[in-house]
């Protein structure tokens, strides 16, 4: 009995937490970080401060958190974007097309996770999850020369100024009037002609 | 008398902090903004940690300065390259050899204005000085498309998309033992593609 009192406690707690990382990404969707502190989440997910801090050390780690969370879903999108397609001229299209599509449909998340002024602990983050991004650019990339479809190039360095290249181009037009179709297009030629299409 | 003593005083005080930002940046470049902590500055600069409140309020704000300054070196230096050549192609390249040279002799310099994990307060002087990089990059296309050397493009979208791309190839090789001609030649190549060239 003692036993399955631990695993509903266990239950309960982990229900708590995710309940409140839903809460936290919705004040940073609204805001940004700057919108996420522990007296903004409490008030949002009806909870004590106190409360707050038996989940998280403090508002560092909680920012880190609702950021990796985050990222890791736009990481598997683009993960899985990138397998639309015969060519890596439509897989990368797609990907970008996705990409952009994603930015301006949740435009406060995006700069929140891109470039908004935050915590070390989320710029280590944001440092993580760009290898990511370059790891999968650098696989699409190998493909393409290894099948003939790209010219040799320096795969490391045109992944990473890939991976950059898109992040910063997307946060200048978050806080512009840019109409979406013209920065995917413009996004999707750069990039192309970068790696030689 | 004294008002030449409000001179002297005022002076003296201006290479007292001038001295102060210089030792900053000597511990920037040897370790990062990891490395600039009151405690460590005041030993650097043989002042007590007293003295240092009195012309910084924290440390982010410290940190702050001594980004502004170097980067605004590294904004001055590329504006100058900028005007080497008679080509967009020339100045292009000059200003990206020269961009590159610059980071890799002084690679944890180069890491720490790009992209270390730092105090908000840095992070805000970092998308400040991106845009002044990217009306740097708008002006040299903006002058190409107008020649007729490059093709029409969405130059806001291109230029942020250099300025991130180039920050982020310098980012992973700094950390990695790739030859400096190498990066160098692979962003040359990918920039002048990228823009049509």
């Amino acid at each position: 009995m003692a036993y399955r009192e631990t695993d509903q406690v266990r239950a309960r707690k982990a229900a708590q937490r995710e309940h409140l990382l839903v809460s936290a990404e919705q004040l940073v969707r609204e805001g940004g970080f700057a919108n996420l502190t522990m007296q903004t989440l409490a008030r949002q997910a009806r909870v004590g401060v106190g409360t707050l801090y038996r989940y998280f050390d403090n508002k560092g780690r909680l920012a880190a958190e609702v950021f990796r969370r985050a990222t890791e879903r736009e990481v598997a999108a683009v993960a899985q974007a990138m397998t639309h397609g015969d060519t890596v001229v439509a897989r990368l299209t797609h990907v970008l097309q996705e990409f952009v599509r994603r930015a301006q449909s949740a435009p406060k998340l995006a700069w929140a996770l891109i470039a908004e002024p935050v915590d070390p602990e989320v710029d280590s983050e944001r440092l993580h999850y760009r290898r990511q991004y370059a790891s999968l650019y650098q696989a699409l990339l190998r493909e393409g020369v290894a099948s003939g479809e790209l010219p040799e190039q320096n795969i490391a360095v045109v992944a990473a100024a890939m991976v950059g290249g898109i992040a910063e181009a997307l946060v200048g037009p978050l806080s512009e009037p840019l109409e979406q179709d013209d920065v995917a297009e413009a996004l999707v030629g750069f990039c192309l002609r970068a790696i030689g299409l």
